[in-house]
């Protein structure tokens, strides 16, 4: 037995669920290595050397020796290592990578900031609160119009868009940041989450409380 | 004279500048529309079937019939198109593509919202001021830790990632937030603005104000 050539540092949050989620999709073997964020681990310099900024998800391919992180980098990277998960038809391509950074861009950044702002600020800021819920709701909004007309955000077929989407998604349903009259992208998620390897993908290192 | 193939919609912003600039230093023709954000055209049905969303940039491309929202997804599409402002060797090529996802995602949302918490927000919220200000800070500083033993983020090669970032310090300099104690991050700055293609990039369609 040798080791895997890829080796995935994360924890339970929503960007880490994106590369599970997508690992999982793809069944490459890999190394998961728990980065105990609640413990500091991710400060350590061990850690610092592999990530700068300190943050999971990290994945190093010793394969190619790259290491990476930005889970939107690490998606496009599993996509063009595996020719899979990203459409070969330029169009449709396209239309994942520009739904994969919108998700990046505006409302994976914008649903951090509501979490922070709703839930744990103190003292509370209601206008910083009304204002992350204008902007989040208004992603959501987009997307569900967008998943009106088509399966998937890049069109017919499954994506790292999708992925990346419902990585943020899923978070947002176990905190009770409800959806459900987004009926397009409520059905949208519905999908994702039925699929064996979002299921594993949600319970490593292991599944999310929301706290 | 043909019309050029590719169309960009823009209006003076960072997230505009990112764009205007690449097309710069490509010398690629274009047809740039100024899209009005402060007379609504964001807003109008003809926009809106460019980018649901309704954001600046929009590039269309109508040689592949391709039409791209996001900056960066628009940023690796020309990089992809040119084979230019990317690296070719892989190890630089995932760095460039990690450090425009850390713009993505980190720096340039995160300054987005402290410009508006700092400049815009009434009543004033003194937490989420003093969050954003540490939030955008601590980028600042991983930036210029980065770029202390390299010239580029990417590494040897000037490349979209220091596009993208540069887009959004841009515009923290003209607004007074001050970097300069990060030496390395304000060198980098100066010299990525006495590029001609980006003292082009930057007055179109119009030179940022601030306002």
């Amino acid at each position: 037995m040798t080791a895997p050539d890829l080796t995935l540092y994360t924890d339970s949050s929503p960007n880490g669920f994106k590369i599970t989620i997508a690992l999982e999709e793809l069944e490459l073997p890999y190394t998961l290595r728990h980065v105990h964020i609640e413990q500091g681990e991710h400060r350590q310099p061990e850690f610092l050397k592999l990530n700068p900024h300190g943050r999971i998800p990290v994945l190093v391919d010793h394969a190619t020796g790259i290491t990476l992180f930005e889970s939107a980098a690490i998606l496009l990277y599993l996509a063009e290592k595996t020719a899979q998960l990203l459409p070969a038809e330029p169009s449709e391509r396209w239309s994942a990578i520009t739904w994969l950074m919108f998700h990046t861009s505006s409302m994976g950044p914008l649903l951090g900031q509501r979490v922070h702002f709703e839930l744990f600020d103190q003292p509370a800021s209601p206008t910083a609160i009304a204002r992350l819920r204008q902007l989040t709701e208004s992603t959501f909004a987009t997307l569900d119009q967008h998943l009106s007309s088509q399966p998937w955000l890049a069109g017919a077929h499954y994506s790292i868009a999708d992925i990346a989407t419902f990585g943020w998604m899923h978070i947002a349903r176990i905190i009770n940041f409800d959806f459900s009259r987004y009926r397009h992208l409520s059905a949208w998620y519905e999908r994702i989450a039925l699929r064996p390897a979002v299921q594993r993908g949600v319970a490593l290192p292991h599944p999310a409380t929301g706290a």
